[in-house]
């Protein structure tokens, strides 16, 4: 796939969000606190995106989804217990009513980080580079601080505690600006959970879920013991394709299927897992056109957002300029599907994982409110909430030490980094993968490299011997293991299980260094050399440094 | 309830397991270690309770639960990137494989934490009182410890880290050393989390699952969407009555009850919530062989399980002497069912929110291998793990800091605290409630004080007026708060709904400090007096100081 011209980012950035007035700027936060009710000290309290948002005037209201939701869903009510806590507002009224330990007893004097400073998060690791952030037991009677150790290691609220849900809601209105009304964010401990929440709230035993034709393994193992079957829909280097989406829906037979049409669809549109791909603004227009004709409702999953790199330029080629601006880095990332979402039918999930550290098991959704209730309703019964340390650490550093610019400024610093991992996995493929038989497309955005083999050509099948895709696969991995590089095979991720018509490997460049990957890239073009009886220009199966073929 | 004589707490640790021989000791930890596999300081690499357990040679092993598992939990396999990350054993081996992000871009060089210094805690408050506990972001590399945010901020297991996997099963092991083979522990995101894993794993729609009469409400709010009815089984001041439990399945008739006959049991043996009964030794053991003739299947939740007090001796005479020993701490624990569980047959919950903080969300569960391994393939693909900032936060402290013996220190610590609430409660009880209508027993164990409201006496009652039971605890609630404290209903505990033929007030004296609990209480007592007419010594319907009438 070609890198995006100039012109195509400017054209991603034309949504219908733009045209409201009122959307939230780096520079209208202020403004917009000042307006909203203080964030309460208190221990668990009552928090709601409303309270953070900007009113949305002139915006439609969501969609309703009850005839999606599950018995399930439709069974969980608010507790006694929790609507009880509304007296607690009650002034001078003593509570004997809730079970929270006291403070007292949490073992913490003090939490304290050491942070980078924006905008310089080159060197993090330099001594004495960075900053001290501390968050004693008491900094909110204090006056201190928000958020304390006394409020953050307690019992919370299900949403998250309101000083992390104000800087997420936030977060979510500068970068994505819902077009509806009635949108809201509340907290996870993590995108999995998250999904599996929502299958229970949406899908029944004996259901079918669409996702792109290659999906996150992890994903499918989740759906699979719930009973739900994956439809995988077919792919290009933009990912999934809406017409085929549309062909599969509008030719749907409830007989043949022995299942209802599908009304769920699990995306990832962004450095997708595993092929990397990422939709255009094109296609994610198209995407959610198919799911208004259908009236789908879409899950999207988009943990490599801000792993979205400078266009990809080849070995030879001068880099693209980094974004020059907060707003240029803004206008430069493709648009969400949430951005688009008219109608409320878009539950997104966000998450910390790859831009702040996966530890933190904390991330967020956005969706209408009648979903974020019902999925609130279900974290209340079961994972409750994520770690207050967690929060604690997410709200010193994001809030009160970054701000809305600082955390742009680390986002663009990650970009470029990612720009710079991508890059050098590229050009390792460029020089030592065998042309002849393995292709790729340098990716968008993420953290995977989805190599295509050209299983046709193995020696095999050139001599007509009987042997299954699936096994040729497992050999050619075993190839690369013997060569010293483990990668995934892209039969792992079928969303409907078999082997595809075409045999991919995944290698991920984002955790080993620079030089390993390359080393890695290299001992895998040996392993293909090998496994498909290569030779190099010295007549050898070594595929040392065979340039720029 | 009488406090138990010195006899009943002899008697509480004469179980079965105290007859095997390997039973770790506080001294034998480091020992058991040294004979233990090294904690890998890898990535996400795999743990298990087995590397870290004493042999337990001569137990039996747990019995199978095949029979009782859903078609949900049978469904659930091993991820297939999990089983090739295996390979990454293979030494020189360059994993493109697994899709972890990389540390360089955690924006933490260290975390630290000041926590109080055993066996000092009584003023963890005081100006540089504490010790100062760091983790830097490669310690484990650099040789200074067996964590750092490396590891524990990026994607690990399901079990938890090994590093915390292992203190939790030694501390499980000295506490409990359950008398079968092959017990597991495993992390999780909370007992409610893993309750409702639980129920998942062995209960489907339309199943009836036993606890208390009066139970934990968001446990009944947890069961109830997944079509879970609960069956109440009758209490008396030790708890669920074992004999009543017989009885109801004894008599359970599939046809009259629409439902195969339950074979599960919630319980929460130790300062039960809400009415903070604590099940004696004999009581347990009563309750296990009733399970054992039903072949039930017990959950058993145990956050109050070091909230046990030392014995309530009333306003005047002298208290017990605390522990002298961390032995005669332990011995002074009522034994736990897992103490007991010869069959396998108990899964038990362990929490840190009572005891550390509610806010770390980092929990266990210790059940035999079969259950764990379901559970566990569960967490995969749903909360994936806890926090890793908790993790590393709760190994510093518990682990390199305290160490098992500095940590049975704060436990003692916290029972003598939790003893002097529990005392300041019970006595304000005494002087302010009246005695006409209102009755309790001092807690030996938990955050609850269970308060019998005799309705019978209400004037309404007396009139003869229709008045329904759930309309008149409401009146009486709403009298407690108009003078000033909130209590919870007991009706909100219901396992089945409806009012009880008793009416019950859940007065929480965990959170409040000791001086508000009195004032509560003080204001209950009027609150009552007001309610149901009753004049105090002066003719007086304030309840004003009247002593121990």
């Amino acid at each position: 796939m070609p890198p995006p011209s100039a012109l195509d980012v400017e054209a991603a950035t034309d949504t219908q969000a733009a045209t409201f007035i009122d959307r939230l700027s780096l520079n209208g936060v202020p403004a917009r606190r000042s307006k909203s009710p203080a964030v309460s000290t208190g221990l668990a309290t009552y928090a709601s995106s409303d309270m953070f948002k900007s009113p949305g005037h002139g915006k439609p209201k969501a969609k309703r989804w009850d005839h999606i939701l599950t018995q399930e869903s439709n069974s969980r009510e608010l507790s006694s217990l929790k609507a009880a806590s509304q007296l607690l507002k009650t002034p001078g009224l003593i509570s004997l009513g809730a079970g929270l330990p006291s403070s007292t007893f949490f073992p913490f004097e003090h939490l304290q980080v050491k942070v980078p400073k924006p905008p310089q998060f080159s060197e993090p690791e330099t001594k004495d580079f960075g900053l001290l952030v501390q968050a004693g037991k008491h900094d909110a009677a204090e006056g201190k601080s928000l958020y304390d150790i006394h409020i953050a290691f307690n019992y919370g609220q299900a949403t998250g505690s309101a000083q992390l849900l104000r800087f997420v809601t936030e977060h979510t209105e500068i970068v994505h600006h819902p077009p509806y009304q009635d949108w809201q964010c509340t907290l996870n401990v993590g995108s999995i959970a998250a999904f599996e929440m929502a299958l229970r709230t949406f899908c029944t035993r004996g259901d079918y879920i669409m996702t792109e034709e290659y999906s996150f393994c992890t994903a499918l193992e989740t759906a699979s013991p719930l009973g739900l079957k994956c439809l995988g829909i077919k792919m290009d280097e933009e990912g999934l394709l809406p017409f085929h989406m549309d062909d599969l829906l509008t030719n749907w037979s409830v007989s043949e299927r022995g299942a209802q049409k599908p009304f769920l669809l699990y995306t990832v549109p962004t450095g997708q897992n595993p092929t990397g791909a990422t939709q255009s603004a094109q296609r994610r227009r198209e995407l959610y056109a198919v799911a208004q004709k259908h009236d789908l409702y879409i899950l999207e999953d988009e943990p490599y957002y801000f792993l979205q790199m400078q266009p990809y330029t080849g070995p030879d080629a001068p880099d693209i300029p980094p974004p020059s601006s907060h707003d240029a880095f803004l206008d430069a990332l493709v648009p969400s599907l949430l951005s688009m979402d008219i109608d409320g039918r878009v539950m997104r999930m966000d998450s910390f994982s790859k831009v702040i550290a996966p530890g933190m098991r904390t991330g967020w959704i956005t969706a209408s409110a009648q979903i974020v209730e019902r999925i609130v309703r279900h974290a209340e019964v079961s994972t409750q909430m994520p770690s207050g340390v967690s929060q604690l650490v997410l709200f010193k550093l994001l809030d009160e030490t970054w701000g809305h610019p600082g955390y742009l400024d680390w986002l663009i610093w990650m970009r470029l980094e990612y720009t710079r991992k991508r890059d050098n996995i590229a050009i390792a493929c460029e020089r030592f993968l065998p042309r002849e038989v393995a292709s790729w497309v340098a990716p968008e955005a993420g953290m995977f490299h989805w190599i295509k083999v050209d299983w046709r050509k193995h020696p095999l099948i050139r001599r007509g011997e009987a042997v299954q895709l699936l096994e040729l696969e497992e050999k050619i991995w075993r190839a690369g293991i013997e060569s010293g590089v483990l990668t995934a095979k892209g039969s792992w991720f079928r969303a409907e299980g078999g082997a595809g018509e075409e045999m991919f490997f995944r290698a991920t460049f984002a955790a080993a260094g620079e030089k390993d990957v390359t080393q890695a890239v290299e001992r895998f073009g040996k392993g293909l050399r090998v496994e498909f009886g290569l030779l190099d220009r010295n007549g050898e199966v070594n595929g040392q440094a065979n340039g720029h073929q």
